[in-house]
């Protein structure tokens, strides 16, 4: 019996050897610029502890102890950055042959720029935090804010990304924003460009693509697209501004799409619900779907349930 | 260059301290009241273990341990919530001020009145199991159900959440609810109402706000918001019913809106999928939209691909 | 003190284990085949390993060294998915009153066909990740998509529990893909059916039915549902084509739904953003909803903000 599971295992594993040598292009061996997804993971934990200091830490900081704590893990941070920095950097077309020391100080420098914008991604999470709470009547005190709301960790993590997008660093920015994306369901490109004071509700299927500009002062619901108008082009339509411009204190409300990188939503602006909009909308204009017509059946008899009834039969019901 | 380094994180460390002290609305230092997240997600790990026992658990468990592990966790919890609910209670008007004892003695009682109704917690979400049992053709049984639903998995946290709600615990009910919104994609604020045979099929997007009230015996597909009318009113609109009642043997499909404080939708009243409800619905009627009309284009050419076409002309094509 | 909490303990305890024989159709003692949810979720991170090797670790693998890794991997997948099959199989009508030897001989044999699939299981993911990074602009080269992008995972998943699905195993498949539902908030059912080439894009909120066919080259957006027409029938359901099939080189914008076993899009269909689809649809034909009418009102003077309004107030502000 051993010796068939043996056996079993050897044939198992060649099968699968001769299938890497096949797809070659979905392995990774041999490869010196491996980036580690967890150690990036781990490296956005660490920096929600720098820009949200206290909230999150077992033990409480003390006023004496903060100076110690905040350099203790910028240094965990400049340490783990450089190094994925590194790794990415193999994959940009402007680094491709340089030396690995060129590349290390390039890496450096990147980390200490990012290092270097942490007071102001905490300045700009100020006022989105103070937004939040200004716009939701649910919201108790800002700390039930900070701890608990999946909007407040997807912008922090975009705010984080977007320097790294900015500093034209590859790939480390997608993976901290699709990991904010599995976390809180909302899917914000690093390339989007987005403003202070950003207020983000439930949040939940919420898509902005990555050419997408946003102003100051705005409101987005749960299930909001800003999108692009086709994606028919692929690759071709790659740089291309292909998703809106959104100006400031423009208000969007949940299910509405807004499509095309020519389209404006001009300042003050309100989006209704499921609204779908692919054109320009003057500033101070407020845009509703007319709601598609309600019918309404009165249904004085018991539903037909629990009984074989053919599918048709149940939708003419439930119609 | 480790000289270089060592002066690059004191000026890093110095402007992020800066930084701290500018807005110290979003620090969290010298705090006796520290929530501890963690143990609070840990704790919810546990109460799934006495509210479904045996099945999350590494090793089977027999009958005559039962009541010894059950007694184990019991004080875990016990232990775990009366620490994080004296420092939640600091959030409260009603308790600040007051002595650390008779803090502890309030948390010490709202844990035992916690616990006391786990009972009942089971006694609904045996309910909740069995209603999506018979609602959901693809449930094979209802092990699956509670392994593997989110929506049960949803409802477990929320019912439990809405406890520590109901007993005015701040802050530990919605840190509760919104794990529970990362995990599954279900927004269940801790303050709504909701009755027994609950049932929540595929769930992703649904959001349900506080001032809800939902009957027994009712089910709600994926993307259903049950919402407020507007949150132009932000903090001005605390405490006021914004949320729909939805009463009993209601079935609300896919997508589906109803919004507003004063919407009543009837007894065995059914939404369709995408309708948007802003006001009250009588009771036994089926609601649908007069879908929008599809429009159909034939194109017996093969679509433009691939090439590179202006945007308006991808959609031109789409539409 | 201390007496009064041990007191009081021994009520909770008391009242739970009584509120465990009133329900004991959710509880799980004295079982020997109840699955190890954790175990299941280890074996798809070692899964990911194997199908995508060198992506996920923490050291680089080198090209001497594969052969002997994917050894060992394929050893405690063997282990782990042998030991979880035999659990699984219990809940199977065909398994009942079988002997452990002969279910252990069953569950050696399943687990042999699952890992003699994965070479299959890599041509068709190198597919998927071929056709998301034709599909998609924002995606820079493989490895990100590799790496980050949410659709290829909840793919990934998906391919797996299908051939558990296949091979006729309990719970296992379900518990794999509602796994992948909760990191992605894409949930498609292992029992649908999914050609190569199958691009996901964005995904939170997608749902994929049980008895769903999707041919090869479809590309699906978020939002959108491939369901049943209605539920109404629960269990009385089960084992019927309820949900669609989509032919090859089907393309669905977000938030679309087709519902209904009978409903057959043709092959290169286009559907448009929120279509609502119940009946079949011929070959290369273009469907799009006629969208509801936008309604633009001017409003040159500055909104009512934070005043007490009433809701319906707001509301006519916003419409």
């Amino acid at each position: 019996m051993e010796k068939v599971r043996n056996t079993c295992l050897k044939y198992l594993t060649d099968i699968l050897i001769k299938s890497y040598e096949e797809h070659a292009e979905i392995i990774k061996v041999d490869s010196i610029h491996l980036l580690n997804r967890q150690r990036i993971v781990d490296m956005l934990e660490t920096l929600r502890h720098l820009v949200f200091p206290g909230y999150f830490g077992k033990k409480n900081i003390s006023l004496l102890s903060v100076e110690y704590h905040a350099g203790d893990m910028l240094e965990e941070v400049q340490h783990a950055l450089s190094k994925e920095t590194v790794r990415a950097l193999h994959y940009s077309p402007h680094y491709s042959g340089l030396g690995k020391e060129i590349l290390e100080e390039k890496a450096a420098d990147i980390t200490f720029h990012f290092l270097a914008r942490l007071p102001l991604v905490r300045e700009y999470l100020a006022q989105d935090v103070s937004a939040t709470f200004d716009g939701d009547p649910a919201a108790a005190n800002l700390d039930e804010i900070i701890v608990s709301y999946p909007g407040i960790y997807a912008i922090m993590v975009y705010r984080l990304a977007h320097i790294l997008y900015d500093l034209e660093v590859p790939l480390i920015p997608r993976i901290m924003t699709e990991y904010a994306h599995n976390i809180t369901g909302i899917d914000i490109h690093p390339g989007a460009v987005i403003g202070h004071h950003f207020f983000i509700d439930h949040g939940t299927g919420i898509v902005i693509g990555e050419t997408t500009v946003i102003g100051n002062h705005v409101k987005i619901y749960q299930g909001v697209t800003l999108g692009g108008l086709s994606t028919r082009g692929g690759q071709t339509l790659k740089g291309a501004k292909r998703h809106p411009t959104i100006e400031d204190h423009v208000t969007i409300y949940s299910g509405a799409s807004i499509l095309g990188g020519n389209t404006v939503i001009g300042e003050g602006v309100v989006i209704g619900s499921n609204a779908f909009v692919t054109k320009s909308v003057p500033e101070k204009t407020r845009v509703s779907i007319k709601n598609p017509e309600l019918q309404f059946k009165s249904d004085e008899h018991a539903p037909p349930t629990h009984t074989e009834l053919r599918q048709d039969e149940f939708w003419d019901w439930v119609i």
